[in-house]
């Protein structure tokens, strides 16, 4: 359906009573039309309204069109995941009640419909209507992809959120997936993920050579960079190769999430800070013949949908990790180590490298990073004197 | 109106065609008493809907009510007021936008219904519908409420949002607020304010005597304790009061607002970090017997429009801020600088007793204290190992 049609239908042509909309065939035309609209499943309905107050004749109020659409939400996650999993959950649900029931989202885990990283060829193709992912997981499509999600020594959350709304990145976001068919936003943050579990002590940077560390994209590069062999396992299968010995270390994603994979009944060091994912940026894409084809009322359930996920995943991260951090030491023995300055300037030295390379496989990827340059600049800058600064009064008499 | 009776309209009563709707006395006293509900203005409009599908006939189909609702939104901020008024209305905006125009939000300035500090009685009371504001504002009904706005040597914007989301916050607010008839939400937040604009260079505890400083609440009360004489001025007044000497210091907001308000044209020293507000959350704050009578669609928009605008906000502060910094120093000739560790650790110490006495004050304020401080304890911990490490790491080679 085009988009003129839609508008039609939310216009002039629906300016009639109740009374008049029984009858009018040229409604059951536009409602047919509806039904082969990309993306759309199930039924579409008109709704004929009569606003004329207290009045109980209807006459000529405007009325509005409400289409009901059936979508399918693919994730990469596993069913329930906590946090990015329920996330997922709460985001379909939300945009379920602000529409009052007039769009459904049914919620695919990682494996149903289609696997982890399917979601991007799967909305892009019309299979599924939207994904819940981190964008990093195309970057076989484009390096630029990465920095829409984390990438080592990169921005926080609350940086990236900066960035993309207010400093340009979505304008180039919604280019790059725009090339792919895709409508992106913003919708979730795990915050700084930990440097990760180790079986042996990471003194200085002879520690890495050799060490087999589970650790996926950029920040696998930075480690193979200082010597270690990154390897790529999926999540459900880190602890049996952690157990086994097939390898030494594996970062995950921060306590909440590493407590409940049971890392520290195997390995008690658990090393911070994390600097290949420093605000992990989760992702809702929408299919875009699908975007465009809804209403403006639509897009703002979606936008506000995926806003609000933004700003709600991020602070559950938060909670979940503070208490989990307490169990973990609390209880379990784990010991909190932190790399040195000497490692943490040599993989800052690193990581600056991976992005730059990164930055000249194509002119958008070039593009995409100096934006997030400038934005990461400026953050810096302003962080330093806000937040850390803060932090560093409060440390003073606690902590 | 009564919660069953709106009830009652979502419901079985709506269950009949359009057609039947026309002739349907009963949903015309329905819609009379709609437009007697407190905090209702306006016309109350009922929408029959059929949505058979793909068949022009409408029979028996589920139906929806929709009331049409002209809400009134008193705020805190002068007119177009960057980052707040502008929240406020964009917060405004998005409500409609997800109502499809069900519900209109018309935005008061400060002064244009009521004061900037008179939002919370006129909501309480049914004189406007909703205020968006600080909760700081209301220290006066009970100093609880200063904790869910800002305290010092509190919560930043992040560790607020996972105490007030996940933590147990929401729902002492709400018994809380609820005592006044007010319904509250999160809904933007500044991040940490800058230590302020200072005559005199500050180098130790001793150059705080008699400093008229202006600076309002908890805040002031530390000043106080640490020899200085805090200043009531409303936002308007301080550039004059600065500029003609009749105080020696003053806090704002940050870079974004107090460039706006060109106090660096008078003073050139800007302190860093401001230990009274270190993350500000800003609220809207709902009429209660308006919030009970919604549906729960209504209640979606309004919860979900808060918590967008909530993720909004702070992305701008922050892009904002670090612009303007960029602007104060690069070409205005602003000096930052750090307040000393010996001062940091003096504020921090009165700040604990400013809290600790605050909480004496009342049974409630004590729950709220002692909830508070238990997240903040926790988010200290994690903040330790995950943000502030990072920035320290990314610090090392940049910066």
């Amino acid at each position: 359906m085009s988009k003129g049609k839609n508008k039609l239908l939310q216009g002039a042509s629906l300016r009639k009573t109740a009374a008049a909309h029984e009858n009018d065939t040229d409604h059951s035309l536009s409602r047919r039309n509806l039904l082969r609209g990309a993306g759309l499943a199930g039924a579409a309905a008109l709704v004929a309204a009569c606003d004329s107050g207290a009045d109980t004749k209807c006459e000529g109020g405007p009325a509005i069109a409400t289409k009901k659409r059936q979508l399918k939400m693919v994730t990469s996650w596993p069913k329930n995941f906590p946090g990015l999993g329920t996330g997922a959950e709460r985001l379909a649900k939300r945009i379920e009640a602000l529409s009052g029931g007039d769009i459904t989202v049914k919620v695919y885990a990682a494996g149903e419909l289609v696997g982890a990283l399917g979601g991007f060829d799967a909305v892009s193709q019309g299979k599924a209507d939207m994904y819940h992912a981190a964008e990093y997981y195309w970057q076989g499509k484009s390096p630029a992809f990465n920095f829409f999600a984390a990438v080592p020594m990169g921005m926080t959350a609350s940086e990236m959120n900066a960035w993309i709304r207010f400093e340009g990145g979505q304008e180039l976001w919604d280019e790059l997936s725009g090339n792919f068919g895709i409508k992106p936003f913003l919708a979730g943050n795990t915050g700084v993920q930990m440097g990760g579990w180790f079986q042996r002590d990471i003194n200085n940077l002879e520690d890495f050579q050799g060490l087999r560390i589970r650790m996926p994209g950029l920040g696998g590069e930075v480690m193979k960079r200082v010597g270690a062999t990154p390897v790529t396992k999926q999540g459900g299968e880190i602890f049996q190769a952690l157990s086994q010995g097939n390898i030494d270390a594996t970062e995950w994603i921060g306590p909440w999430n590493d407590l409940a994979f049971g890392f520290h009944s195997i390995v008690k060091n658990y090393y911070y800070p994390g600097i290949h994912e420093p605000g992990t940026s989760l992702s809702l894409g929408l299919n875009k013949e699908l975007w465009d084809d809804m209403s403006p009322r639509e897009q703002e359930i979606v936008r506000s949908a995926a806003a609000a996920e933004n700003d709600l995943m991020y602070a559950e991260f938060n909670a979940g990790n503070a208490r989990a951090l307490e169990t973990l030491t609390g209880e379990h023995g784990v010991q909190l180590k932190r790399f040195s300055d000497d490692i943490l300037r040599k993989l800052a030295t690193l990581s600056a490298e991976v992005l730059a390379d990164a930055a000249k496989s194509d002119a958008m990827t070039a593009r995409v990073f100096e934006s997030f340059q400038e934005a990461r600049r400026g953050a810096i800058r302003w962080g330093a004197i806000s937040e850390q600064s803060f932090a560093h009064a409060r440390s003073l008499i606690e902590g």
